[in-house]
């Protein structure tokens, strides 16, 4: 097709490739959600619809892009693990950023029609979602990726029982602020045990722990050079696996090496 | 907040910050939306209602975001220039490209539930967008961009125009691309006056220039040092600039230098 | 010439490209100059036959390279203006911040061989640089750019000139620092006058204002669009125009109005 | 020390950091040495004056820097490999390109005085490097980017070794150039030995195999987390370690498993 003199203007575009043989971590989190759950009224501390919308959107797009592994997620937050010969989209920065932010996007909005269907969403707050990527050049780094999120998942989850527990009964937000200002994790638990009769460790895991999505596919050790024909089998392997769905503890090592997933993550 | 030991995989975050100064312009694009056209059964060569939907959520975005000047777009694509001093996300790419991508798509998945109530979406097939982000040092780049994506326009959209006159007439999809094949602009005008009895020149505007939205701001040229009340005047005047719709020729220069901003842009 | 089956390891190599249409600075540094003044018994404050050198090895980089416009130094570091359609490398980064460094370091030490032949180089200790490539969008900048460095260079000066005053007099050297603590350039130009009889007015320009070496050409503002016979016959020109050396104040407007070269920066 | 209002300059500088825990290999390559070997009348195919006064720049340049465990090179080009817990100039790509651009080039002209004094460097071709940064992600690639660069010494000492043969002789440069067109490396053996009564594999070691140096030290595998003292213990003992010159087989498994380091490099 024909092409114009303006053209010239495509030389400005700058690539960026994230670089080869490493594992993507790409994390997708919610923008301004804090207001979107007061405009729909989410309840608090957890709503459990907000978090199965966010949970099978999740799902969605790792089915959509096989190259993922693992996916965990909490609150309106998900990171993907991509295996390191991933090439999808080149290991394109803007693309694989812009992507899974527009994918999360599309999905959340249409669960959000099917399982939160009496609480519509309005064009003046939709909810919408950033993206970035980041490269880890082994295994070990992944797993340590990984505990960070469940750790601060845990924090996050704790502070706002004990926070949304002391505000039901009674105090304004500031002043159950106030209270947890410099408390310990123990204090927390203390606090709901003595004042509220909260076991925090019976709380449900899927709050504690978060989810996780595990793409149950055991595969030799991944080598630089696939073949075509390798490379197609292996796709259509990662294709056909199943995805568990967890929510379970991911910072002991006996979750990571009892995945079939494991040899290729620690090759 | 209590941080864990595992912190330190923030450490592999890559920042990539757009140069300053320089004017951004991100363009969104619709994934695969060939297959969507046909999923969904648009109207050919032209859909009128997805174009409407598409044009709505770029309106919506760019009133969501005041430093954009000017989007341009036509079929599944849109191009949005922001003011070179825009201090947006801090100008870190990756927060200006995912959060357009989503943003994009939040407002395309909407509008089109208002506007094309009768097919909804289906999981199977959503829309999706990606997003580039692009830095140009100066405002005769910035001309030569947008004219660029009109040209590109009105080459597709002439193409397709005849193409889809052929195809209804009764050729296959192959026979009119090979008829096509080689074809000059004048040739494709001569078989759609001849055959079809179509005078492109009278073609909808809309189609053939495809779609501009201006915020009509007229302020002084923009200084690298604005005080903080400066600033916070000029983005309460973007804000309640008005945006105007137009379907016109955007490759002339007397579009660029009528316009109110043309200031800001030259300066 | 055959090819290896470990060439892959090449796809590993990520280029970053400047970006097209802006100047392009680049900033040469000497590493640890504060030892090597020390080790080859540097006059203080300011050793004219070191600035000699410094000043030849710039001036020769500058002639080998003729898309330099100008360049300012003082003391270790020499910033070069590459104009703003220059191609230098395809405008690659490491090329041009590696090349940069290597070449002032081989002239550096050559023009050290000529000119203080009594103070044979070691091996323990030789002068080596960094360099940097920063790119700016328009002249203005490029103004302000080398307004900082001059600025940075009076600073430097005034405080070099009055500490090594008040050592030379027999204070230690940490006597002399924490005598010129928070002190204005008002109460050191005080101090050198009512100590020393300076008047600080009257030292040698080259120290106070560095030096400039300009490129004297004057050709009609650079398009985007040379053709390949007009790109060598401006190559040619910016070859074979004369390069003048000044120790001017280059903060002022006039500097810049005046050169011939003005009208492509600001174009 | 005062700063002044032009320094907003400096937020146009844009930071590249080499992404942590990969190994960085910077090579640094002789500028227009086919130029610099005429000019100064280098012997061919190889001078080994030349090859001492590079490799004696290499060396230098190593025990300068203890981050590096191993270096190659042959010809003009060396190859040199960073721990990948190396944290020198906080991985900043511009420094490290630069400075070893720099120290190369400082060393390599040191040393041509010392080596070669007959024949004085003069300014018209001072001898130049460029430099780059690579990052590899595991131990296995480290591997194969050495071979690679061995591969390569192997097929230009071949060629050049017959293609001077062949020029000696009697042919032009062009002859010989289109005899040796499209043969294998059989057939370049077959040359040397027929024509000239020379077996390839009698040649010295150091033309055939390039030049390695490497630092014999043996320490645990490195962990992401070294306290403050530990590293500390570490910078000493790579300080302190012997480094060994070699012109082997670098592409055997052998050479790699039976190095003291290897426990860092695969770990």
């Amino acid at each position: 097709m024909a092409k114009s003199r303006y053209e010239y203007v495509k030389k400005f575009e700058q690539e960026s490739i994230l670089l080869p043989e490493t594992y993507i971590v790409v994390r997708v989190d919610g923008r301004g959600f804090h207001k979107l759950s007061e405009r729909y009224e989410f309840e608090k501390p957890n709503d459990s619809r907000a978090l199965e919308v966010m949970n099978s959107a999740a799902l969605q797009l790792m089915k959509a892009m096989p190259d993922i592994l693992l996916a965990y997620g909490d609150s309106d937050e998900y990171s993907f693990l991509l295996r390191k010969g991933c090439e999808l989209f080149e290991r394109r920065e803007f693309k694989l950023v812009s992507t899974f932010a527009s994918t999360i996007t599309s999905y959340y909005q249409f669960y959000w029609s099917q399982i939160i269907p009496d609480k519509p969403l309005g064009v003046d707050r939709l909810p919408t979602f950033d993206a970035r990527a980041v490269c880890y050049p082994n295994a070990e780094l992944i797993k340590d990726y990984f505990r960070w999120r469940q750790v601060d998942c845990h924090i996050n989850n704790l502070y706002n029982t004990t926070f949304w527990s002391l505000v039901k009964s009674g105090l304004t937000t500031q002043e159950a602020e106030n209270k947890l200002l410099g408390t310990l994790s123990s204090d927390k638990q203390e606090i709901l045990f003595k004042e509220f009769g909260i076991n925090y460790n019976n709380e449900p895991e899927i709050y504690k722990k978060g989810t996780v999505f595990v793409r149950e596919v055991d595969f030799e050790a991944e080598t630089t050079d696939l073949s075509k024909r390798q490379a197609q089998r292996l796709q259509k392997k990662l294709t056909k696996s199943e995805i568990h769905k967890l929510h379970c503890d991911i910072i002991k090592d006996e979750f990571w090496e009892t995945r079939p997933f494991w040899g290729i993550l620690k090759a």
